[in-house]
């Protein structure tokens, strides 16, 4: 199918689809609009007054959409957009339907972008992945009510951002990668450090260890498992006992793996739950402890978690948060944010609003429109054929246009 | 065979074993003398006064030997002791032969005290682990010449420590699990982290990956590796090009294992080798970089290595120093030690000096006899039936006792 072909079917009220490819998922953001009104463009809008009709400024209001593919897997993310015509709603530069733009972050920008162009007609207007990822996390805390949380021992609590008291702060992305940015305002930010051993990691050691055909897969199973049959644990080594003197009680993972030194078993021995549970266990439990040492060297008392990694799943949660407030002697507090994994594609989305030259309406502001019932819309996605699409939490919002 | 009978048959040379019994080896220290005579206590001997003949105090000449065993095959570590008869050279309190105490630590002086009570007929006098591991390095970083070293693009070189500014540093000890101790002097010091992701994760998940028997055939196999066939790179994810922007090179490995992922291959498809070479990389990168945070925390300038993982191996220590000067921008350096497997076994050893109230001599301070041959006496043990038991390099050395 020609793509210039689906320029002229451009009927869609989806717009301002943003991506973010990253070495595992391609994460999508994308607006639709339920209505159209004019509201007044003062500064400090509630959400109320986002309804205030106005000839200053429309406004669209409508939905934030969120949905992601594997990477590997990208035509179906591809046709999933042209079926869904979301790439004809971005900028528009001239008159010529050549030209249309969508705002992507991530290294897959770069490297599919040809791609992209020859199978969507569209050019990929690159944003730095780290801008993105920055811009995402600060519109969430400052924007979305019900955003950021505690965990701990199986509680979810919501936190309440005071945004006069947000910065500075450290960000941990884990997707394939880890990075961990200081961020200090809105553009101010700082990469302090990262890992290799991130999501891509937990997934393709995974792969290799248990067959498991998808992340989630991999998740789900991790779950059932018990880690403790294949780490060599504080007790395994002091004949039960703990090491008191250092503070270290008898099931204190020692080394992870650790006991398959000695089981004299093979890998088809050990059950696919267990070997998923000690890689999960393993990797929550790095990242923690390498995100809570960045944050001591800079007396960052929060840190904010998010990619794709840690998809809500409560026994990933529970070991970052143990592991940061085992660290940190309480000190510091791990918290998570209902849209972890779609940072960059929200950074993305926003920085729509720096797009010069556009004939198309801009994005000037992202404001939620009602704090209360931005948290479970149950909006679903019904995306790719092979269902790797999943649904996402939407965000009912309005957009501000010029 | 009764191990009583083996005390009245106590003829042997060696004397003064130590234990230090970890999670996954079984490392041994003991001496044996060449020839005895009586030296000068004065403070401040040289390694030439050590020859001088004194009736103040007597000392052993002769050497200090290494051995290693696998912890799951504790019997031929047991057999090895009883053959060269090394259980019965330690302190003897009181007349009895049942008395004789051999100094241990680590966890399984707790969990294997009651078989090796009933195999050798000896109590295991316990020492704290991280008391051991700090003596043990500061013996080496005082006493014993070229003992420390850097490792930079292939290049090992020998590091004069000076004595008067060898506090503070930090001991990285990496054994199944990690330890990460401040040392501030002669038994002051404090474990201010470790990481459960060290040797045993190392061998425990490179047996399950890749079949190898040992340790060292793993670690043989990671060097005929490419960690490059299953690394997430920098530029696999950016179409080939480097993320300039935070300074991260096309081939940096963005996600250990992350290749995995799209590859579309089972752990079979891929080589051993390269399996055992990411494995390998993933824990020294992790490792060093923890190990850095931590140095960074206090101030610390050298970051001292040691235990069995490191086992001398080129690419393990090349990885933790890039690691170490990388995240440090070169403020910090990595430092290896030669006898980096011993250093919990040689404190134990040490630790005879405080024994109270013994009947045999106690070891008062360890000289090394001569510092420019201490470096390679090729002395070889020939242990177990398994050949398990590999060669370490001895250290010849003056034992001072009372």
């Amino acid at each position: 199918m020609d793509p210039r072909t689906v320029h002229s079917q451009q009927n869609s009220k989806s717009s301002h689809l943003a991506l973010d490819i990253g070495g595992s998922l391609i994460k999508l953001v994308y607006f639709s609009r339920s209505d159209e009104c004019l509201i007044d463009d003062n500064e400090g809008n509630s959400s109320n007054e986002s309804l205030v009709v106005s000839k200053k400024c429309p406004v669209l209001q409508g939905t934030l959409h969120f949905a992601k593919f594997e990477t590997s897997k990208i035509n179906d993310c591809l046709e999933f957009i042209m079926r869904n015509k979301l790439h004809l709603g971005g900028c528009q530069h001239g008159g010529s339907p050549d030209n249309y733009t969508v705002k992507a972050t991530g290294g897959g920008a770069y490297k599919y972008a040809d791609l992209i162009k020859e199978k969507l007609g569209v050019c990929l207007d690159k944003e730095d992945e780290m801008d993105c990822l920055v811009a995402g996390a600060n519109f969430l805390l400052k924007a979305v009510h019900e955003e950021a949380f505690t965990y701990t021992n199986g509680r979810k609590e919501f936190v309440q951002i005071d945004q006069d008291d947000l910065y500075p702060y450290l960000l941990v992305n884990i997707g394939s990668g880890v990075s961990m940015i200081k961020v200090d305002g809105d553009g101010k930010f700082e990469r302090v450090s990262g890992t290799n051993v991130g999501g891509g990691t937990f997934w393709g050691l995974g792969r290799l260890l248990t067959k498991c055909e998808s992340f989630d897969e991999l998740l789900e199973l991790s779950h059932q498992g018990n880690n403790r049959v294949i780490d060599m644990l504080v007790g395994d080594i002091y004949g039960g006992l703990e090491y008191n003197k250092i503070g270290l009680s008898s099931t204190a993972i020692a080394s992870s793996f650790g006991k398959a030194i000695s089981d004299n078993k093979e890998l088809a021995d050990y059950k696919p739950e267990d070997v998923a549970r000690s890689l999960l266990r393993m990797i929550s439990n790095n990242v923690g402890q390498i995100s809570y040492l960045n944050a001591l060297r800079f007396g960052l008392k929060r840190i904010f978690f998010g990619g794709f990694f840690i998809r809500g799943h409560a026994y990933t949660m529970d070991t970052i948060s143990v592991g940061v407030d085992f660290w940190s002697k309480g000190e510091a507090k791990a918290l998570f944010l209902r849209h972890e994994g779609f940072l960059g594609a929200l950074g993305a989305f926003a920085s729509y609003e720096n797009q010069p030259g556009s004939d198309d309406p801009i994005v000037r502001q992202l404001v939620q429109q009602s704090p209360i019932s931005a948290s479970h819309t149950g909006y679903k996605i019904h995306g790719s054929r092979n269902g790797e699409c999943n649904d996402n939490e939407s965000i009912e919002c309005s957009v501000y246009v010029s």
